[in-house]
């Protein structure tokens, strides 16, 4: 049995005879099933029976569907009720709007709204360049999607990229203090997306543009920011890539190899493998090939389309051609942003000596990370449950809370290349190892470092 | 000198000798000078000097100038900085976007974000009637608007507009619990403007249109009703009609007169009159003549805009023509959403008996509320230094809140009767007078009444 997760956490509520050795013999049977409880409370006893609600996790959705079933095995036991308390979480969202001014009496109302706001709004008027400072611009940022590359689940629209969007929202307060609201459009029309994100800046100071699919995601972020005067950034390109150059550079410092010696092979030609690619040669890696469906990308081949036509004008120095195992023969750093299981962990064998491995698809890696670990000197993946997590929350908080700060009007490559070394240097020299390349999401440091490093200090 | 405004409200430092004579002299000055000093802080002390942060309030712009000229004028005072309060109030924005959930663990963030909220947009992908159960959508509004008819300030775009709609957002929540995030748009086209809307409607249960000008706000709403799922209202014409009719209900019973035998007199044909007239046309009243600027809109005039001449094809039954005075002579009502001074109080003399006269020009009424006391046997206006003021406040909270409440997909004028109805009732018998037709905003029922009435509850 996997590792039980809390995001497949559920909470039954059983009916129970009311004998105290019953609630024993269900924390048993769940145990039994691979479930680990977590919590158990009696909610009502009566000498007719007991009200039991049992918290576990389980591993996956399918496993957290046999645990009420062990549960309803024991003898005098009623499985009343099941809730998942992933959903429960979600129950009338995540996110709210709060006042930040008292609104308790006639005078409050005066000056927050009629009619004192009408001299704030005049002063505006203006004085545009105040706008920042008395409104919410100063510190909001618009998470725009389409809804159509969400997650690892793909194009599942606008309304049910609303949890990940709000999600998304909680975590820029979390970690920098940033007002984000989720705008979700019901539109798939690169022309449409443009023109909307356009007509609702005003009321931002960024737009992170998120899980919309490439191709489409390069024209509108680049249309984008030539149109607007607050930064737009894409966090699955942008985002990705200051991550994974800042463990790349951490892995290097493990195995004592250099940026600009290294042989890179990105597997995936998307918006993440797109970005990583320039940052990576931004940070002078000088060989990097990229490998998608059909093969290594190269200069040669004028079948690709007009993304990867461009990407391979950049990469693929060598003009190797082939699949991956045979680009990644000899090769010193696998980047993995394509799909589960790609990879096969004895390929790594095949590189140069102390190979780093960064499997990164979501939520399934392109090859398992322990198997990974068998032949690689480090390993890194996207995922939680192995050590060094590449985790995007590392960045786009302190990305836009630089950006806002600085009430800068564009993202530039020099920033995102500041922003990795910023959190690649959070991990001490003392503290650095295999298992260790990349500090945790919950380090109190990173958001102020990106910050720092974006706003051009330190 | 008029009655001071905290939305005047200043404060300001004063460096002093270190004399407590002193602050008291200023106390007496800025007494002298018309303010009222709200409070005295000294924050500073020392042999050489006392620092002291006066606040006090002031009657408008000008005033709340001279005030730190009185306080400077005393003897051993130095006036070292002012201070607007309703500035203050605005820097940093009055609205944030916070979590509702916990986000202290990797275990939380798996169930907020990834992996666990891809299980909840799995579901909502196959369930999309989940959405508004599972994410914001089931509390949100936006507020939308294009900056072009902001209070009674004009065309000062989307960004200078933003502190009006972060307040409106601001008592949402503040009235009715409700998330509303501004959406200031950079266009003023109309199809550019209701594509907008639309394309953001995926992540909202509701959209306030405010403050788009007519008679663009006519088509907008009248398309984005019919192309969207989600309630659409602009308060500015609907909100407004509820309070008038509420008002009108209460002033009515004080005078005694009914709704279908008074003749009402609008003044100003633009988004709030023509909405006026259409509920109270929807709720009986069956003399309603509109008066602009040309005089009294009549169905014989061919020269009238579109928008007019379907206001004179409901309106003005005897097919009076003339300026606002001749029209008005005889009238029971006098409804003024128009300009500051159009009607004169005398000619409310020439009105019928027991006039009822709503003066609702913002800032500056069509009559001054105190002069028309001396003639109708009822005054309502928009300003908070009267008696029965006129605020949108009392609907629009209560309005979102029935429409999120009751999943509605549209409003219907049966809706906006009953909530006016429901706020009329708010006033009971016993507190019914000419002073009190329509409760405070701050009234704790007004809100839960008019969201049952639009739920249909009784």
């Amino acid at each position: 049995m996997a590792a039980t997760a809390s995001s497949y956490s559920i909470t039954m509520r059983l009916h129970t005879d009311p004998d105290h050795g019953v609630v024993g013999a269900v924390a048993t049977a769940i145990a039994q099933a691979g479930g680990v409880v977590t919590a158990i409370d009696v909610t009502d006893s009566s000498h007719q029976r007991l009200v039991v609600d049992v918290t576990c996790s389980a591993a996956d959705a399918a496993h957290a569907q046999l645990l009420p079933e062990a549960a309803a095995a024991v003898d005098g036991v009623e499985v009343y009720r099941v809730s998942d308390r992933t959903f429960l979480l979600h129950i009338g969202g995540k996110i709210e709007v709060t006042s930040k001014v008292p609104l308790r009496t006639r005078d409050d109302l005066s000056m927050a709204y009629t009619p004192g706001v009408g001299r704030v709004s005049m002063a505006l008027a203006e004085n545009p360049d105040d706008i920042p400072r008395l409104t919410i611009k100063g510190n909001s940022v618009a998470v725009v999607t389409d809804g159509s590359a969400v997650l690892g689940l793909g194009n599942i629209g606008p309304g049910a990229a609303l949890p990940v969007m709000e999600g998304k929202a909680a975590l820029f307060k979390r970690f920098a203090d940033i007002d984000a609201w989720p705008i979700c459009l019901a539109s798939q029309d690169t022309d449409e997306i443009v023109r909307a994100v356009e007509m609702i800046a005003p009321g931002f100071g960024g737009i992170n543009l998120e899980d919309i699919a490439a191709p489409r995601c390069f024209e509108i972020e680049r249309r984008l920011r030539a149109s607007l005067d607050i930064p737009v950034f894409h966090d699955d390109q942008h985002g990705t890539a200051i991550v994974v150059l800042a463990a790349l550079t951490n892995a290097l410092r493990v195995v004592k190899k250099s940026l600009d010696s290294v042989r890179v092979v990105v597997s995936g030609g998307g918006a993440a493998g797109t970005a990583i690619v320039t940052l990576l040669i931004a940070a002078g890696v000088t060989d990097v090939v990229v490998v998608d469906r059909a093969g290594a990308l190269s200069a040669d081949d004028e079948s690709l389309p007009p993304a990867h036509r461009e990407l391979a004008a950049v990469t693929n120095p060598r003009r190797v051609t082939g699949d991956l195992r045979t680009v990644l023969a000899g090769a010193d750093v696998f980047i993995g942003v394509s799909a589960p299981g790609v990879l096969k962990a004895e390929w790594i064998s095949e590189m140069a000596p102390d190979a780093v491995v960064f499997a990164l698809a979501n939520p399934d890696p392109e090859v398992d990370p322990a198997e990974a670990d068998k032949y690689a000197a480090v390993v890194a993946s996207g995922r939680s449950d192995y050590p060094n997590q590449i985790n995007n929350v590392l960045a786009f908080p302190g990305v836009f809370r630089g950006l806002l700060d600085a009430r800068a009007s564009e993202v530039t490559i020099d920033m995102l290349l500041r922003a990795a070394e910023a959190i690649a240097l959070v991990v001490k020299d003392d503290e650095l190892n295999p298992n260790f390349i990349i500090p945790t999401v919950f380090h109190p440091d990173v958001p102020k470092a990106v910050a720092a490093a974006i706003r051009g200090e330190g």
